[in-house]
């Protein structure tokens, strides 16, 4: 039996983001597996729940008993289905998985069934602070070969518009929901004008709106064929999914905030979303991912698996596996790396033509230099684009 | 009492297409009846069901006691509502209805009631790779005096686009569901603009989508005034009618794929399809048919019975033989048959002016030249239009 | 790249009942795998499935995309979900597993996420003539340490008692449902009489009832705390157990005829069933297997894999990986091999107090002797048992 | 082509109940038919209906042409779906099934499928005003082997209580539900004490309880396990029948007064009741009855044809033919036949051990001497029965 030595938590900030990597050695030497933890605006917090829980709850522990492992893991702490330890316990999962497909000398996505499809379409982010600036940005992705691209014009919220506060308004990101959405819809009016219908288009709400505004958002869009509409509504206002379903037959993805099942499995079973979007990681894993990808299979739901910075390609590597051994396999969301990464991580899936492709090494294929990871050092600034307002100073959702 | 003496599988291909029919011999010398047991796919495995588990179940049996004859060999094997089973004992049910007439000296229409008309409406299928082919094809039906047209372009999917394939994509069919989605589209405005309003068009969408895009497009197509939209999602997804029911009034045909009550009963019974188009065989013949003809009629739902080439005349006479004797038929599938079919058959419906007629013999009307049965041998070759494939190379529905 | 290279089937009997299994052999000498493709009532048209269907669909394929052969293969004919080709196509999809664990070096179980128990508990058959006789066995059994035993009197049906039939009625297995009823009650009142509490009691109507009776039985049995009530709907009613649940809390289990998503999709995220037990052969292998596992544990339901005489080792060895691999795994079926099976089949499960064990070669663990196999071979009888009828002649669901 | 050439209206009571038969001559010599459209309370009205407007509608009309006959008579007045005329249909629609067999030289049941069983199962009345007559009259039924028996006290409401009126209070059958349902469950309790838990027992309630009492009553009963309770509910609080089945598992039979489909779709579909218990003149005929059987086979419900003195013998071949030719049987009410009744009628179905049994002629094997049908002429006495009043005096449902 091949059992747990020792569990380690790296922290590295390559692109200048937080990421949280665990690395578990097992008794067999030179035997050891990666996990992606990465909460980037939490990492001390998910650095602890490793160090301090899940590190002495796992050492000695059979490293082939992922699924006791995770369930018993889990509600170990009693309270539980929160970010901060689902995404530690992800960094284990993953890690695990990472090591059993190295014991089996097979990658991990021919522990999961093996190749549906040999890359991973991907869609990419143009932004821009105007119509015509995010058009250029999208046909720079098309002109790569990119088929499905989300468009963003001011970012989220389409920050840029003109604020009317009251008086010693408070800091904070200031929007405009309603400018936000008379901007989206002119915008694309915009880029099926200029760059026709045969690209995919996405757009993520952000969760800023409103819930009936994001009803009738989502039903304005209509019209424009989106690939779909992404983050609508907050996770505490889902049950208004079924509202907007009674409207419009916009595709819906939902998901990157979820951490509980409470969460996704209405939605999921009253077929009230088209696509899964979790981050992998904030759900604890390989483990559960998997078991929802089967779920969605069942109700006709794609997955679209979170997968921008703050995902260490740990992370994007574990999301490609499933991508690529997951009959309802949606979309992946990517943006690439940038060099320090690969200075950092060897082994990065790779793009294409617009698909993304795992390696076929054994495990997730993935490993780190962890002399190199010290160079890119994590720090704790607080983001302030989590502090979104509205334009009388209501706190948002960001 | 008259029984059965003998059960007969007869292979047969004289389109090129393999046939399966039943005959019962009976005791009474030169009484016979045909059924048909056609799943072309399988015709082997049905031959299988039929020579080693009916006929020695049947042999012996009271010819007249056709619902007790169909319950207990439904139930027989224990394990039930599947294709190859249900194909072989339509050929039995049809081959006793067909025997029950002949004892009459009566059409099989007669026993079902009578007619409520004399000929039944026949849809024809409009195939192109363009707009224009399509329109000259629906051109040349209407001239044949034929109101209701089915039109594809490119066929399912509407092959025939530029597919983007990751590297090393795997063999088959490849479709991209979105470009089809648009294609389809424009072929109706198209078709609308040419040919006006004084026709009834169908669309197969023949399960190529998924399921939040049948349901967009079921929306988009209504405008065009569709008589249905057929098979807008496949058996597995049938839940997502009720989404469909919600967006669009575009009438809603479903069924061919249908073997299990657990498919059309929640589909009728709640009101979600209009038109129910089983394939009579693979539900397991003219009883079943005829009851689930009764239930549509309550929940004010037609039949559109599944009628292509892989269908033998025996079906079609069935299938004929309900649509004159049902008050909620709505339209019959039908393609008419190629030269080598009347040398291996005789007494086929006969098409004129639009409408099928079966003939006045007693029983189905059908009787088959075994001799020249023999000159269309079946063959074994794999269908690859089965193995379809979204642009990634995902396995998708065929 | 390892390919598939032959694809065989193989029919014995060793217990009098016959079995099917596959054997894949691949491009790479010496690696093949076992799989179980038994429907034991339909052998003959089964292995037509696989031999001139599979075999040539397959052979040449990667033996490690075991997700898209399953999905491919699954719409290969179009016409699917039907018994004889889900069992054809699990005896591939197990085959292929097995051989992915011999790859990898590791028990399949070990690919499923390892063990979360050691053994799987077990629950065995006591039947009997009279409520004395029941206990007996059931005394046995506990003797053994089986803490989960299934009691059946006079079989299904209860058959046995005084039958009123009218003139002249048809041969078939006659039972009296409202006969059947009270003695079962009085069977329980018995045992939990003489046996008291601390044993785990499981009870199979086998679709004996009409919807109403089931209903009213299932209610009637509440006060014997059941483990689980079996099957008290056939798979044409199965809306009915949306009455049971509202009026009683017996614990349900249901599914070894299911064959159909549309069967236990809806039971499943409806909650109206407790363990979903279905022969995993009949949904087409592990694949399915774990998805719908997957999803159970979603919904809070547990597994009982059907599991008696007419699966074959390899496919027992499937259930126990399964069970031993799956966080939300309930019981499962056991009555144990004669000593021909063993003759045949070399790695077979081993049962000790009240549990059921895998081995730990890797794959499914399971070898045939096919020079054994041809010593029993099977023989195509038609099974009497199917043939139920009520007291006066109606045919039942057997 | 075979034409109708006379419809005849014959009204005889050869049991001092009123009967009215339909006789259709055809332009074949000597081939006519008989159907029962008995409305006893509303003879001539019917009479009326057959000789007013269904018999000039008809004439010159192809017998075979059963369902355009059916579907084009029951519009042909616009105003539909009621007793008076849809009993006149019904002698119309049986005799022309009646016409259909005799053409085929076949009984009516093989017309519709053959037998499915020998005889069909009876239940007979055991009256009383006490619960030892009752016992004693029920026990005479069980010497003769009728295992099914409806056991009613002081008949409908059980009559006989004291009431306690208002002053002047009107004339009428007075009778106090809350007595009546305590005297029943006394009764019952008696009963099964008495004659043991081996005989099915019935009781109809005749629609002689307000709603919550329905509902209340049912409950009571459950522990009696009644085979079923007839008629809980007046036609116009059907959807009470939801409140029973939330509330008791007593099986529900239901339907005798219906003529319209809204009475009984909504119940079945939504599967609230057990058996569906039609009159089936009162719908219209086989034809109807039929369709309504096929229906209630796919929801899981049974049938029980009204089948008391008010029908006539050409009638209860109808129910006799349908009963052992429908899967989904379940019970015949039968009370037998005086001796003026084998005066007047030949070939009625016989009775023998609990079951009763067609003749095996062709068509309905009934004929009828119009001659000595005229020797018990019918008479036009307001039934008082129907004048039912609860114990303030309001007017209650008979």
């Amino acid at each position: 039996m091949i059992t747990i030595r020792d569990v380690k938590t790296i922290l590295t900030a390559p692109e200048g983001i937080n990421l949280v990597v665990v690395k578990i050695e097992t008794s067999e030497p030179g035997l050891y597996g990666l996990g992606c933890a990465t909460f980037t605006q939490r990492y001390l917090t998910v650095a602890s729940a490793i160090e301090d829980y899940l590190k002495p709850f796992l050492i000695g522990k059979d490293v082939q008993r992922i699924e006791d492992i995770w369930q018993t893991a889990m509600v170990s702490g009693y309270w539980r289905n929160g970010p901060e330890f689902n995404n530690a316990l992800s960094g284990v999962d993953m890690a695990l998985w990472d090591i059993k497909g190295k014991i089996a000398g097979l990658p991990v996505y021919q522990l999961l069934g093996g190749k549906c499809r040999e890359g991973a379409a991907i869609y990419k982010h143009a932004d821009g602070s105007s119509k015509e600036e995010v058009e250029e940005n999208a046909r720079a992705f098309m002109e790569q070969g990119v088929r499905y691209i989300r468009c963003q014009m001011g970012l989220y919220g389409g920050r840029g518009q003109r604020i009317f506060k009251p008086e010693n308004a408070l800091d904070g990101v200031y929007y405009d929901p309603k400018a936000y959405m008379r901007g989206i819809v002119e915008l694309f009016e915009h880029l099926r004008g200029k760059l026709g219908w045969e690209i995919e288009f996405i757009h993520d709400v952000h969760e800023r709106l409103s819930p009936i505004d994001a009803v009738a958002f989502a039903k304005q869009m209509e019209p424009f064929n989106l690939f779909y509409l992404e983050d609508a509504l907050p996770p505490e206002q889902i049950e208004w999914y079924r509202t907007i379903r009674q409207h419009t037959v916009t595709p819906i993805a939902m998901g990157e905030l979820f951490n509980n099942p409470n969460e996704w499995l209405p939605l999921m079973s009253n077929r009230l979303i088209d696509f899964i979007r979790v981050h992998i990681s904030q759900v604890g894993g390989i483990t559960p991912a998997k078991k929802m990808t089967s779920m969605a299979e069942a109700f006709g739901i794609r997955t679209a698996w979170h997968g921008p910075g703050d995902v260490s390609p740990v992370g994007h590597a574990a999301n490609v596996h499933l991508d690529i051994s997951s009959i309802n396999f949606g979309i992946q969301e990517w943006n690439g790396f940038k060099e320090e990464v690969y200075e950092v991580f060897s082994g990065c899936p790779e793009e294409k033509d617009g698909y993304v492709y795992p390696n076929d090494l054994p495990g997730l294929g993935i490993d780190i230099d962890e002399e190199k990871a010290k160079k890119y050092p994590c720090s704790n600034v607080l983001p302030k684009w989590t502090l979104a307002r509205l334009p009388d100073g209501t706190s948002a959702r960001p």
